[in-house]
């Protein structure tokens, strides 16, 4: 993609209501655009990032078995009667009536629509377990929307539902979803801490969200670092060796301020190992049990004859959040570097242009040409503007890596950049190979 | 995947409002289920053909240089009063009012939205040609839901918006997605025939419809069948030839029953080159020039120092229609038959079960796990019923191709079939190549 040609309307001018540096960066570069109060449109670089972070969350959802579909954003109040939730849930519920004068709303969340499926086609414990989840937007009313994505109406979420014949075999399905979150927060490149939290308005007993550390963060955090050192690869699919990774995480300290025991923090954790600093959700998982299959009528067969309400957990990821999230993590010194599985390009080729000089377009295209064929998403800036502000423009952009055509490349050596490191003159196979192997 | 555990809820009741055979087989190989009038969930088989297909029409948007963004479901009416079409647009929009009281509603279509994103981004005649789309849930509330996912409330659509300097480059922009569109339709394995259409409520003064042959659709097709032998490998993405690909089109007799001729028709058809039939609407491509770009203030800075409202067409295709589409055009005698492009899977693996041999269930896996490391998406119904039953279920899943396990295959000759054809014995290496091939 040449950069005169992508849809990418950068700005200077933040709007004063952009506190926090996600939503800023995401103006400046043009990743979104408000059209109402917390209601975006992702404009094409914004929704390329999103994507792949969708990519990568579905690839770890299909790992543990859980099987895709896609439930509607606009449901009937009913089902949300038969569980009692239609009047609890409040205003952040938005409501709507169609013109047949039916209750209607946009789906927050999907326990009941999804016990509501399960209900009318699974009848037996030798269909079970199953585990479904949708990527699908999401509405929730918010009296103050604010922080860009991060807290807006409009917003993209995972949310997965298993469905077990018992307890035990429910937390199998626990400890799955648990291991898959880690999974897919690492390859996001960023450092997230299971904690055990309260399930609020979901229900049940058992709750785990996973917090991601940032200084701009909400949450105040504590915890053991050692957390970061659990080997992942330690671990398979089978049930035993997820419970006992999931045991191998309890065993480290880790808790926000709610939770925060200063004694039992300096007990437990030497203070080497100690981290006290912020955290921002990104995923929150439940067990429930028969909270919403019992209301619902979510029966099964048990092998011996009886009828048992089928024991459910539901598990969120925050799609759209992830975006704003990977920002406030990583946008440090007004030097934005997205990690190399999310960004929008591998590298951007940076030509020298100016007016009588044409040869750095020309290699540049060349080069761009040649990453093409090798499969390498390349980005051309062929914008003509001098260099000091082109760098200063791919420093919030946050491409991780740069080929410079400038002063400094000479002959076959190239000019090779890895943000926040120095540059280093290269021949274009050695690029090609560092480009590959990243 | 292994067909007992996947979440197929495949039935044989259907309901009597289910006339027409889409919504009939979709519903009865649990693709679909309703959750509310004209409102479905998409389970995983119905899902993953979706995703198929919108993956198929994302690929054909790029090459002729559409970016992808995504725009929000919920709407501001503010934009919308802007236009005009606010009151206009009658009870199918589905209106909203959030908790402060302001005016939503799920948006039917993007035009003023995507005008909005555009004259606050771009600004110069150098920025374009610009064609922008998404792939998006929308809701139009019809009074009268039915045929499935033929004619739903809410259902999922590509629509492209391209922005232009004057009439003759926007034609340009509209011949490229009229070249992209034949092409897509093509690659879904569907005749499609442009027609020369109203403009209806999007207004402006060029549009076509693009219609697929089925015998169950809406509407009355007249046409020349030379159509169909138009070669789309004879023209480049250069202006002039895709100038030449839709002349070439506009030459051939199409016309639905509004405009049907039938003097002309027999006239300029011969005989054995008339085709009757009927067609499904699954494209509409606008040109309207600047109907909404005026009223909405988008303006463009011209090289002579000007400023003039640019020039804007849409182009929508029914991604979630097209499922249904697919489905009339080639279920016939009791057999659906997926095109390979689409396939939920490239192959049915059908071993013979019994109590008291388990060998065909064996060969079966190990033909699986051989076809997955070499990227061929199979199924395997693992499932214990008679071979009949099998092979009637797998006549309406559809997968186009099927290796059987039975009487007839011996040593290392497999018996090997698509779908309308006989079978055939044949070494698993042929079958590989096959199915790599097609």
């Amino acid at each position: 993609m040449y950069l005169s040609k992508l849809f990418i309307p950068t700005t200077k001018d933040v709007p004063a209501e952009a506190k926090i540096k996600s939503h800023q960066l995401m103006l400046r570069t043009g990743m979104i655009k408000q059209s109402s109060a917390g209601i975006y449109s992702w404009l094409p670089m914004g929704f390329k990032i999103m994507k792949k972070i969708e990519q990568i969350v579905r690839e770890e959802q299909n790992l543990v078995g859980a099987q895709e579909m896609l439930m509607p954003t606009i449901q009937s109040s009913e089902i949300w009667k038969e569980s009692g939730r239609y009047e609890d849930y409040g205003e952040e519920m938005l409501r709507i009536k169609d013109r047949q004068g039916r209750e209607m709303l946009y789906g927050p969340t999907n326990e009941e629509l999804v016990t509501d499926i399960f209900r009318s086609s699974i009848k037996s414990y030798k269909s079970l377990p199953q585990i479904l989840y949708h990527i699908q937007w999401k509405f929730r009313d918010e009296i103050r929307p604010r922080f860009g994505v991060m807290r807006c109406r409009e917003f993209y979420m995972k949310d997965a539902y298993s469905f077990d014949l018992n307890d035990d075999e429910a937390k199998k399905s626990y400890n799955k979803m648990f291991y898959s979150y880690i999974r897919t927060f690492n390859r996001l490149g960023l450092k997230a801490i299971p904690m055990a939290a309260e399930t609020g308005p979901i229900g049940g007993d058992l709750s785990h969200e996973f917090i991601i550390l940032a200084d701009t963060g909400e949450s105040q955090i504590y915890a053991d670092k050692r957390i970061f050192e659990i080997n992942l690869d330690n671990y398979d699919y089978s049930d035993n060796s997820l419970k006992k990774m999931r045991n191998d995480f309890s065993l480290m300290y880790a808790a926000t301020d709610e939770k925060f025991n200063s004694n039992e923090f300096e007990k437990k954790v030497k203070k080497e190992n100690q981290i006290k600093t912020k955290g921002i959700e990104v995923g929150h998982i439940f067990y429930f049990g028969d909270k919403y299959s019992k209301p619902l009528n979510g029966l099964i067969d048990t092998q011996d004859g009886k009828k048992v309400a089928v024991k459910m957990g539901s598990y969120g990821i925050g799609v759209s959040r992830l975006v704003g999230a990977t920002i406030e993590a990583n946008f440090n010194n007004n030097v934005m570097k997205w990690p190399k599985s999310i960004s929008p390009f591998d590298v951007v080729i940076i030509p020298s242009i100016s007016k009588n000089n044409n040869e750095n377009i020309q290699k540049a295209e060349k080069i761009y040409k040649d990453l093409k064929k090798q499969n390498i998403d390349a980005l051309l800036d062929d914008v003509d503007e001098n260099m000091s502000n082109k760098f200063k423009k791919h420093d919030l952009i946050g491409i991780p890596y740069q080929i410079i055509l400038g002063s400094k490349s000479v002959n076959d050596k190239i000019e090779f950049k890895e943000l926040n490191y120095k540059s280093e003159l290269l021949s274009l196979e050695d690029i090609k190979s560092k480009l590959k192997n990243k």
